[in-house]
C-alpha cells in the first residue's frame, strides 16, 4: 500500500513562522494605518548591486538568441561559474578545485540533501538552538539526532559531541545566534572529525558577513578539513539572491568514505546530483558570474557592510538602552535575550503590541532558543531606526 | 562511522550519456572538419520566444529596484503563478486549485524527490524502458522496483502490473519511445490504483507534444484521477525552459494516504518541499507567467510545432527508407527499430561512423530498450534535414 513515510509525523510543523504571520497579521488588522516594523525573516531587502543586474540581463538576453541560446547545462554548475568560484577561494588562500564545487539552486536544499549520500545509521550532531532544515532532513530520513548545546555559557559555540556522531553540523557566523567559530574552536571539531572518521557539514551562507579577518569564512582555511568536511554556501545572503536561488556545495576529492574502497565523497554527491537535479537557472548562474567580477565583489561587499550597519545599529541602540544582546557583530542576526525572565513569544508579543516589532522567537529553534529572540538586520535602514527607537521608547530592559 | 548510503552502489553509473558524448568527441576528433548531426540529448534548441523574453527582462528588472525586490518566495511558488497554471487547466477542462499545484525548478527534481513521502516498504513500478530518474531514485531509497515491459507487441504501452505496486510510474507521451497513452490505458491504470490504494505519478513533461485532441493531456481529464494521482509538469519541454528551470507538481487535496488518518499527501508534499526547498527562482517564475499570457501560449505552441514538423521529417524520411520507427507523433522523440538485428551500441556506432548522426542508444533506458535508437526531434531544422539525408543515403534499412 501507497502508505506515508510515517518519520514525517516526527517532524514538528514548522508552525512558528506562521503564528509569526499570523499574530502580525491580526495585530494590523486590529490596528489599521499603524506601521509595523518587521525584522523577523533573515530576508535580504535591498535591490540588486547594478553589475548583477547587468549579468543576469546578460543570461536572459543569451536565450533569446540562436546562437547563444542554452539549453540543460551540467548537473554540476556551469564550468565558467566553478571556475570562478575556483579563483574566489584561491584569491582568501583556499585551495579548493572547480570539480570540487558543485553549484545548486541555494544551501537550503544542499543542506537537506546533503545527508542522503550518508547511511540511514548514521548519527547526526546538530546545535540547538538549530537552522531546522539540519534536523529534519535527518529525522525524515529516520537518522539519530544528537544535540549541541549552543548556550549563554558557551558563546553560543558547542562543545565537541559527547557520544560518537557521523556527521557534524556547523552554521558559522550561526543562523539564529549569530555567534562566528574562531579558528581554534573550529579546528576542535575538524580534528574530532579527522579522529573519528567522520564528516563535518559546514554551512557557510553568512561567511561574507565577518568582520574580523581573524575569523575563519571557510573551513578550508583549517588544515586538516580537505579530508573530513564538506562546505555549503549560498550566493543568497551576500548578494541578496534569496529569490534568484543559487549556491554551491564543495566535496574535496580528498574526502574518502569510511570504508575507502567505497571512493571519495564528491563522486557521491556527483551521483546524487546528476541523478535528482538538473543544475541550477543559466540566468541566474549568469548573475553568480557578475557577483565574482571585480565590480561585482566591490558592489556586493558594500551592500553587506549596509545590513551590517543596521546590524551594528541594532545592537548598539538596544545595549545601550541596557538589553543584553548577542550576536550580530559577523552575522546578519542580533540574538537577543528576552528580558524580565520573560518567554520567547511572551516577549514576541509585547515587542509586537508595544513597540510594533515582529522579530522571530528563539524558541522556534530548539530549547535553548527559549528566552531569546533572533532580529535580524534584514530591511531598510529607515526600518530598522524606527524599529530600535520603538523598542528603546516602549519596552522596559 | 560516516559510511556511504550504500544503495548508491545499486545505481549504475550513467555510463549512457557519457559514452555517447565520449565517441563522439573521439569520431570528431579523427575527422576534422567533418559535420556531425547531434539527435541525442533532448535538450530544446531553438531561443526562447519574444513574450517570454520580455517576461524574464521584467523579471530581473524588478529586482533592480528597491521597490519591486523580492527575496524569498513562497516554497510552494508565486501566488499569481499558481493561480495561472489553475487557470490554465481550467481551460482544457480540468479543475485544479492554486493549492495544489507546487512550482519547482523542473520535473526532474520532482520526479526524483516525490517518492521521499511515501514509506521506504513501498514497491515502485516504472515501464522499462525508463526515463532513468524514477528508478534510480527508488533504488536510491531502497525500495523494490517492478518493471513493466514496454515493447513493439503493446505498442510501447505497459500492461498493468501482475503484482501489487504501490507506485505507479508514467510518463506520456513517453520518454524514450515517444508512445502516447490512450484515454482507455491510462483510465486502466487510474482504476487500477484505485483499487488497490495506489499512487499513479504521471510524468506530463511532453503534454503539449500531442496532436491528437482525444489524447490525454493531464490525468485528471481521467475519472477517478484525483483520488489517486499526482501530476509532474514542466515549462522545460513546452517552452525551452531546460536551461531557465521551471517545473510544478500537481498533488490533488482529494488524494488522501492509505491510513486516512495519516491526512493528504498534498500536506506531505508541502511539508517535504517546505523543509528541503527553497522555491524556484523569482526570475524564472516571471518567464512562467509570461508562458501562460495568450501571447506567451500562441508562441510556444508555434514552438512546440515546429519542433514536432522535425519529428515528422525524421518519421517519414526513415519510414519512406525502409526503416521501422516508433513514436514522433505526438512526441519530440522518434523510437528507431535497430536496423539488421543490430544492437544498440552497433547500430549508434554505424550511425556515426557512416551517417556522421549522434542518437541515443535504446539500451541505455533499460532492456528492452536494445536494439533500439531515441531520435531527437530537437535541433535546428537544418540539422536534422541534413541528418535524415545522411542516414537515408549512407545506412541500409
Amino acid at each position: 500500500m501507497a502508505n506515508i513515510n510515517s518519520r514525517y509525523a516526527d517532524v514538528s510543523e514548522n508552525y512558528m513562522f506562521r503564528d509569526v504571520v499570523r499574530k502580525a497579521d491580526a495585530f494590523a488588522k486590529a490596528n489599521p494605518g499603524v506601521e509595523i516594523f518587521k525584522l523577523g525573516v533573515g530576508n535580504t531587502t535591498e535591490p540588486l548591486v547594478p553589475s548583477v543586474v547587468e549579468g543576469l540581463r546578460h543570461g536572459v538576453e543569451k536565450l533569446a538568441s540562436r546562437e547563444t541560446y542554452t539549453g540543460y547545462g551540467d548537473e554540476q554548475g556551469d564550468a565558467r561559474l566553478r571556475k570562478a568560484l575556483a579563483e574566489w577561494y584561491a584569491s582568501r588562500g583556499v585551495s579548493v578545485g572547480p570539480d570540487e564545487i558543485f553549484i545548486s539552486d541555494g544551501a537550503k536544499p544542499d543542506c537537506a540533501n546533503i545527508a542522503s549520500i550518508f547511511s540511514d545509521e548514521s548519527v547526526a550532531a546538530v546545535q540547538d538552538p538549530v537552522y531546522p532544515v539540519y534536523r529534519d532532513s535527518n529525522i525524515i530520513a529516520g537518522r539519530r539526532i544528537v544535540y549541541l548545546d549552543a548556550v549563554e555559557a558557551n558563546g553560543f559555540v558547542p562543545a565537541l559531541p559527547n557520544e560518537r556522531a557521523d556527521l557534524l553540523y556547523l552554521c558559522s557566523p550561526n543562523n539564529p545566534t549569530g555567534a562566528a567559530m574562531s579558528r581554534e574552536q573550529l579546528k576542535a571539531f575538524v580534528d574530532y572529525a579527522l579522529a573519528n572518521r567522520s564528516v563535518v557539514i559546514f554551512d557557510a551562507a553568512y561567511a561574507e558577513y565577518i568582520r574580523d579577518g581573524s575569523l575563519p569564512r571557510s573551513i578550508y582555511e583549517i588544515a586538516g578539513a580537505r579530508e573530513c568536511a564538506i562546505e555549503i554556501q549560498s550566493f543568497s545572503k551576500s548578494a541578496g539572491f534569496t529569490g534568484v536561488r543559487l549556491g554551491w556545495t564543495v566535496v574535496p576529492r580528498t574526502l574518502t568514505a569510511e570504508d575507502a574502497n567505497e571512493g571519495t565523497l564528491n563522486r557521491y554527491w556527483n551521483r546524487r546530483q546528476t541523478t535528482m537535479f538538473n543544475g541550477a537557472s543559466n540566468i541566474a548562474q549568469e548573475g553568480g558570474l557578475a557577483v565574482l567580477s571585480p565590480e561585482g565583489q566591490r558592489e556586493t561587499r558594500a551592500q553587506v557592510d549596509h545590513y551590517m550597519e543596521n546590524a551594528a545599529l541594532i545592537r548598539a541602540g538596544l545595549a545601550n538602552a541596557g538589553f543584553t544582546v548577542f550576536g550580530g557583530e559577523h552575522a546578519p542576526y542580533i540574538w537577543l535575550k528576552c528580558p524580565r525572565g520573560l518567554s520567547s513569544w511572551g516577549f514576541f508579543d509585547e515587542l509586537l503590541e508595544k513597540a510594533r516589532v515582529v522579530a522571530t522567537p528563539g524558541a522556534g529553534f530548539g530549547k535553548n532558543g527559549e528566552g531569546y529572540m533572533r532580529v535580524s538586520a534584514f530591511g531598510h535602514r529607515e526600518t530598522i531606526e524606527k524599529a530600535v527607537r520603538s523598542i528603546v521608547e516602549n519596552i522596559k530592559p
